[in-house]
């Protein structure tokens, strides 16, 4: 997939691609399809690996899919179809038993957790080396001291590296939040009780049907690796939460990309995005480099709360057993905020790797704002009065003595970073 | 362009496609570029038609194109690289005088109102052809008696007629806003003062650069059929205004739709979509027909609102002479929003075109409303006190005398649909 | 009406406050009880002049209003039942006529109308005057030289008269939407069709009731200046467009509040806020002075198009004559947007009125970005190649040579404002 | 608090009102003043008991300390203010050394998670009620005969406890999340670096003062028992996870209400609201019993996704160490969800305790619903083939003889239920 107006689009490759959708898709049947065989309802004929069933779709039918898939108002009901089709003479009981049990919203929630998990997984990587890097900035710009800013006005000193652990502590939060996202099967048959399943079941003998129904869910989910869980037709917390948990990234990374899009402003000139030649022309400016990473960074912290927003939306409007119209909502919104978490996240990477970090002029700033900067120390002073200090000298940097615990935010982002569990606590 | 998730997506055809916008980019370019011929300023042998110059980059582009975007952060920048190597000998001086004076954002946002304009000239035909269906059927239906709702309970009486006449007021006042769109040229230069274009006039030798300028703009708006109108690099009225009328569009459509998910549930079996062989069907249950249009067609009236709040938040955020993430931002929440509205104007017309309308079940359900459905006027009756009641006819059906300006409601959309403007006041 | 946490609230002072929706309701009730009367149908004892009936519920309500306002789920139905007691015995005919031929639907909607047309005329008239201080600055700053800024960084000179223009120009946008607006009734009775007060014509004896209700509906909107118009229980437009003209303002005053952000941080210094005494100080640091204007106005510019959007989802949502929930999603959208708006429209304009300029801060910023601000000039240069520049005066300002038509963009504005119509092409 | 349009409001109580809020940010300072002198910072004559500052300032100060926190954009300066006026000569050194070292945010952040705290709690105690009347349900009706819908229509039977479960499985999910949310306290001072406290601390001899810094916190968190955290100036994950929980409780409520108001339907009729004298009538139409619960809950939930889209919005455009305007927005956004959120829970409560269920009703459609409603079933019988079926017993009711697993739901809730952390996986 590629997109003209979401350029960047490219980084997240096939993630969530239709293609990769289509994919997915034929995985579950796969799995479905084995999972009847191992119960003893669908007739060991009807055996075709999965290699070989994803052999018969894939990325040249996204075209002829789509189209087709407006008839029944969703892409399973076609793909359904043309791998019948395909599987043909050679493999008439694999078609014959193929999506049996299943409805179209089985297929299609299950592959949309396989290519959320496989998103969120790159975007968890992704995290996992932003906060080493912010780590490793944070620690060795511990005495690099600044100007924080409040309402846009100079309020007091701090250091850069305690600018880079808030960052931190924006990407640790997304990052436990992303962790804690399960993905689980939806298998529930056309409402949600799987009696295509049971009735299949006892159709072919078993002993207690509902049994096997479970244990048909069971399979399925193992061999998809996702979680078994009750259907969740009309409850799409599955849904929200990944929801949110992207919006939760974009955030993180857009404020990341604010503070960079200031601070890069040539009257600031304290950061600037990594030099790369070519990068952040005009298409008539010689002299520019437009910060292009934030920029794209920040587009997509703006766009993403309106896709979380359509996905809560489709949630608060499912009624029955399958919605008319929520559900169709929430598909293309939770596939295109994935993709464009990917490629924010691709782009956020790049940015703080390659960020350059300019002390003397922070410094200067500083000194610059001097003496408002003190004012709120100044008045503590007052407020004690007159003392003897004994910590007090003379010849101290006035600066340097205002950092409060700066260096201990630093240090948390450490301690954080080290934990097994990224320090996770909500 | 197709969507795995989007099912309908190619009902918009190449209407703001991404080939669509990269053809528009040509056209602005060319006619730019024939303006600064015109106006004495690009030598005459940099003349290239503009059929020409389409022929240099198409839909084959795309892909390329949108990778090479987000160097610059926009697809102008890798565009008129292209276009100036495919120009390359044969077209020298052409390729050495295109863009002179623009910048990206005049070739995007130019392009972006051509493409707008044309998608909403198809949802303007198709709501003309739309009303006319629902003067019909409303024509036709004036003495169809039904029961009106509010709050899901039935209410008093009321006429099929009456509802489709409400109908076509959603779609007329849709109508009028779509119809008051104007499409300008955004033709600033790179910070909306047409410096370089002010500048080339200057250096060619103009003896009033500034008019010069000026008419530069005029030759080309005239060329694109676009308006004249003064930059609106930040101040994005003329894109949240696009936004806003197709949002009323969905609006009006999806209200509609809403009606017939009601209406055609089988317990209530007032309305059906029209019967098109296979289609709502279900991937299992083989009796299904489900309102797959109207589904479709709400899907996409509970995802514009937030669409537009995302232009709006676009146009909200802007700053400087081209904002840094704001801009990016609108194009794709656009770009989505027009071809969805194509859509779904597409689907709402084939739906009310079939709609079946079924009245002896609406009198069915109407006459079990009673006698409640009668209640408000017994209470009138009874209000005004015993009288001789001169026009009452004891024969009468209580029903058809309880429908206020019902016929009335119909005649005005007749008139209104027969007003050489739409009939279109706000 | 205030509120702690959205500081300014009171700007707005009565203006679609609960307790103007309580004196707005109860209008449209006297107007349609005098049209009663005036009709023949409600006894002449009925009367009771609006200034009477206003008597009879205020602010003094909104508690007892607002907790009796469930059980129906709207306020009109414990409004009609507290007029109805307080007529009591001294005007027992009016009591018994009051509100029959109307529903809550009616009552609610046609006095959000009078409510919002209150909003938006004071919005109006604000956005004259700022449009006259614009005029003013912009004409005062045709010299004023200063960098445009494009993605954050310097691009070419323009000057602050131009970007003031820029400003008038969303300005001007905004309040031809605004002037745009129509205010109609809704008057449709229980379900759109006016049954109620076309039966009591008719019991009462009109020979005509269907124009008798049609004549109820011209008495009631001439009284209210308000238009007449087919009932929009469900075709929500005349509310979304309320919406969308105030959201296009919040884009205006934002879009100038974020430019004052930018430019009054302490490394740009181009702008200040008004010095107000005590204003813009911080709890704890008492150096700053907070641009609180702005930051108050950007607020208001980033949470409009979700309250907008709310609105058109009510609208794309409606169903029968009178939708559950999407009905009552409306009001206080639309209430916060309209108040949010009015408040935001005050300080925009004492921002305006007040705001500090500092050329000469402009243009050491401009000359500090030389020479890469006239890059995109001397390519031109390069270009055009060397030739004899008889307009070329070697001892001229080169940046003064460089502002293409910055001065006619002001002009453009002052002639806009000057046009009787506020110059409102769209 | 109470709102006219918004009915209900006052279930709300003083839950995140205004003068909660007010209380809360007493709370805070007085919080933090006895941890400074704790700490030995403040003299121990500064010591005033927190029901004594308490007693300072409430709910008669909202309308002046709402018109006077325009001056700085928050409450907290006008407060502090109007806490040292009271606290007057009689506790002359309580006010010397009331907020220092805190800033505006720290006070008015950390009271949002007192005021959060508070509502989610009466949530979390609302869902849990919920949750044993849906288990009660669900298992009173697990031989319920019902026809599933999807996408409207008729689909295969299912029972009414199985709906009962699926409802509860999402406020089961719901009730995870709320738990899951942690409620930090906000101090960090002027820029998250406590070094107001730090310098107090040095000032009045600690040996340690980084480490005293530290204490203060502590201290000030166990006192309000909220958790220690790092700053979160500009990082708000607290916030936004707030508002994604409460948003998943609306999404619970809604789908719900969505199920009510369509099962309600007369054309339906299987189930109702509860009938409570008075309630649901309308303003005219005296037959009426409108579903007033159902309909205001799906009020709230159209409307709370767009308010979490503020709160996302606000914390994707954090930038500096408090930003201008970003912060402001997510105050309102805040309180107006938390309040609507416990608005609804109230009434979702109300609904689901009083719900009448219409089991002859329930039965009656499915049977009208066959024999479509056993395609399916038919479909999977012609795919296995003709066999002998032990099971089968040809007097069976075939419509029991189709519900799959729904009676294992049932016991799914159940267990669930009974689990000691709400059963909660994610």
């Amino acid at each position: 997939m590629s997109s003209l107006t979401w350029p960047g689009d490219e980084r997240a490759g096939r993630l969530f691609s239709d293609g990769a959708l289509i994919a997915a898709m034929v995985r579950v049947e796969a799995a479905w399809l084995a999972a009847l065989i191992d119960a003893g309802i669908a007739d060991p004929d009807a055996a075709v690996s999965e290699p070989v069933l994803s052999g018969f779709a894939g990325d040249d039918d996204v075209g002829g899919l789509a189209a087709a898939s407006e008839s029944g108002g969703n892409p399973v009901i076609p793909l359904v179809a043309l791998l019948r089709e395909r599987l043909g003479d050679g493999h008439a009981t694999a078609a014959r038993w193929l999506h049996r049990g299943l409805t179209s919203q089985d297929v299609l929630d299950t592959a949309l957790m396989l290519c959320a998990r496989d998103a969120v997984a790159q975007v968890r990587a992704d995290l996992h080396v932003q906060l080493g890097t912010l780590v490793r900035l944070a620690d060795a710009h511990r005495e690099t001291l600044m100007v924080a800013r409040t309402l846009t006005q100079h309020a007091v000193p701090t250091t850069f590296g305690a600018k880079a652990a808030a960052w931190g502590r924006g990407l640790a939060d997304a990052a436990v939040d992303a962790a804690a996202l399960a993905y689980p099967v939806q298998l529930g048959g056309a409402a949600g009780t799987l009696a295509a399943s049971v009735e299949l079941a006892r159709l072919t003998g078993a002993t207690d049907p509902v049994a096997t129904a479970g244990r048909l869910v069971e399979h399925t989910a193992e061999a998809l690796a996702l979680h078994v869980r009750d259907p969740w037709h009309t409850e799409r917390a599955p849904v929200t939460r990944l929801a949110d948990a992207l919006v939760r990234c974009t955030d993180a990374w857009g404020r990341i990309a604010n503070d960079v899009l200031v601070l890069s402003r040539p009257e600031v000139a304290e950061l600037a995005e990594p030099a790369v030649d070519g990068r952040g022309g005009s298409s008539t400016m010689p002299q520019k480099t437009n910060p292009v990473l934030s920029t794209l960074v920040r587009r997509a912290a703006l766009s993403a709360p309106q896709l979380a927003a359509t996905v809560h939306l489709a949630s608060a409007d499912a009624v029955d057993e399958r919605p008319a119209g929520a559900w169709h909502a929430e598909w293309p919104a939770l596939q295109t905020l994935a993709r464009r978490a990917v490629v924010a996240s691709s782009q956020a990477g790049e940015l703080l790797t390659g960020l350059q970090v300019h002390p003397e002029r922070m410094r200067a700033t500083l000194e610059a704002a001097l003496p408002g900067v003190l004012a709120e120390r100044d008045a503590l002073a007052e407020l004690v009065g007159p003392s003897e200090d004994p910590t007090e000298d003379p010849t101290a940097d006035p600066l340097t003595g205002y950092l409060g615990v700066a260096d201990r935010l630093v240090d948390d982002l450490l301690t954080r970073h080290a934990a097994p569990d990224g320090g996770g606590t909500r």
